[in-house]
């Protein structure tokens, strides 16, 4: 399958390039990083979308800036990568695997924080050390320059890694729940392209696809940015599974008439009670399944899990702008010039409404305060 | 309030005019109706839509085409009468008032069926009967014929009027739900250019709106044509209603927000039990403000209420273009080409989810299949 080769985030030949979803499925167009400017762009005005693809922008986007870092020692270098980190950090504030990402690369600068040379050479040197032990602290704090952005890398390169590992993995997992011949329902795009490799919610589907299981999948459109339009429809009718397309509004007949058998989704954090923030329209597809009796599965890499979050009510929902209800797409106006709007990107879904959650560990089913927690005391 | 004098169809100085309203917002224009294929035209292209307006469109519609029938008796009228009546029912399946509206003029017409006179008065000739009498009886056939027209255009004016003063009393009524400040959320459009005027459930809004009630309105968009944010934002923004717009699927986290303290919906055709079919995505609503306790109305002249459809499960859900979802209205491709779709104008709403059905005879509570039969029996 051609299409789980087409990478949402590249690094190679020292270039960090981006797959500029915002174009497809007209175009298919990479965009070359270089400034922490690109970077937070691209976030933001979902060129790369998706929690986990996020997390692996954040972390291949934070290293390409902090490369060009030229300290004097650890302190001056830590002070511009954070300035860098915080900067990127402000592009979207609900996906967790951004800060989780960063936060990662972060450690792995402070491995480093007791190689106080650099400037404290400049200082010895005022204070009459000899110039040769001088210029051995300079050329050691170079060499530690150097340590640091390779650990960077590596470390963006480890959640590339590791996130193409725990989307097979998840795949795997969810296929157990699935059965031949099932007809899915699936909102937004948590596929390839919004992770590493395979996807979050999708990679069962790719996974069963091989298999040949003849999955009937329906997409919901996902407005205001048409992310099940433009993206899961393409990825998946690329694969050759079967796929229809429906608005929104349609996912309540498609159940009424019986042809959804589960509702699979992704996830943009999760809170330690179970209660899952997704792209807008999540919630409300949970309780249309709920009241028709069919599964409801959250797909949720334990990057995406947010110990820190109590429950849905402390995740930050972020708003976006009105424009991208009524002008975005469109050749004219489609509402009154002027109109109010209320554009939240993102919604809760109750833990209560969640059948299973499934991890790259394995699959997760209420109480969810309790088996998240053992969850990650195991870890 | 001048939004409320755009009428959707307009007869004036012998001419239909219909308010195209797939050019809302951005322009407000008439088109003359000269053929049936004008009027079935505008109803299947949406040109007019809302289950009233199109019974209105229907009447005037059926009258401007018999009103170039030159028959030579009855039978030849009514048989071309019916000829256009059929024509014009195709357009569109859902929508009980189209039927309804048809149908009216057709009794009106039959009124007139033992005028045997006109052909019998050429057969009378062949037989010997003298010139004058033949004469006489094609003169009279004439007035007949004009007779005919005359009452069909009185029950198109009819219709019309009947419908204002229901959406009128639908307002009066819906308003004894309501409570100043409350947040009402709706779907579509069942406005006043739904409507004769006034519209069905955004009749209490306006009514409320002259005594100073102060609602806050939330708008669906309503895809995948847009009339919540093309037609119904158009509207109470004009009349200086707080209106929010938003997409479908914030709907429930809208209602999660607690700024939802009722639902006010249209219906395009109600069966005997009280399950109502209206606007794709009704359905879901209703579902969503029952898991969150909030009152769920559907506004429903009497002339929307099919006797003749048991329950919901035989109600024909009319199923338009894939090309509605995802070309129209757009710069560019918003889904791959030649993907599946599946797009139905409509669902239905079970009785269990409907709080109240408002008429313009009162307000009606559930079990709806026996306080729909005790309305009708009062008739």
């Amino acid at each position: 399958m051609q299409i789980l080769d087409i990478a949402p985030v590249k690094y190679e030949e020292d270039k960090m390039l981006i797959l500029d979803q915002t174009q497809l499925p007209g175009e298919t167009v990479y965009l070359e990083m270089n400034t922490k400017e690109d970077v937070r762009d691209a976030i933001y005005k979902l060129k790369v979308r998706g929690a986990p693809a996020i997390g692996v922008a954040a972390g291949y986007g934070l290293y390409i800036c902090a490369r060009d870092i030229s300290a004097k020692d650890y302190n001056d270098f830590y002070r511009q990568f954070m300035d860098i980190k915080n900067y990127i950090a402000s592009s979207r504030p609900t996906a967790v695997n951004l800060f989780w990402a960063l936060n990662r690369l972060e450690v792995r600068v402070r491995e480093f924080e007791n190689h106080t040379i650099g400037d404290q050479s400049v200082q010895d040197h005022k204070n009459g050390k000899d110039l040769q032990e001088n210029t051995e602290n300079r050329h050691l704090w170079k060499n530690t320059q150097i340590m640091i952005k390779t650990a960077i890398l590596e470390e963006a390169e480890n959640i590339r890694i590791e996130d193409e590992d725990a989307c097979r993995a998840m795949g795997e997992y969810g296929l157990t729940l699935l059965r031949p011949g099932m007809g899915i329902l699936t909102h937004c795009n948590a596929g390839t392209i919004a992770t590493a490799k395979y996807g979050t919610c999708l990679a069962p589907l790719y996974i069963g696809h091989e298999k040949g299981y003849g999955f009937k999948v329906f997409a919901d459109e996902t407005r205001p940015l048409l992310q099940g339009a433009r993206l899961t429809a393409w990825e998946l009718n690329n694969a050759g599974i079967d796929t229809t397309l429906i608005c929104d509004n349609m996912a309540s007949i498609v159940m009424k008439n019986g042809w959804v058998d589960a509702v699979v989704v992704g996830c943009d954090r999760m809170a330690a009670n179970g209660d899952g923030a997704n792209k807008i329209g999540t919630s409300g597809l949970a309780i249309l399944a709920h009241e028709y009796g069919i599964p409801f599965y959250m797909f949720v890499p334990t990057s995406t899990i947010d110990m820190n979050t109590k429950n849905g009510d402390d995740i930050h929902i972020e708003l976006r702008d009105g424009d991208e209800i009524y002008k975005l797409w469109y050749e004219k106006p489609m509402a009154p010039e002027g109109i109010k709007t209320y554009n939240p990107a993102f919604d809760v879904t109750a833990a209560k409404y969640i059948t299973a959650v499934v991890t790259e560990k394995g699959i997760l089913y209420p109480p969810y305060e309790e088996s998240i927690r053992k969850l990650f005391e195991q870890r």
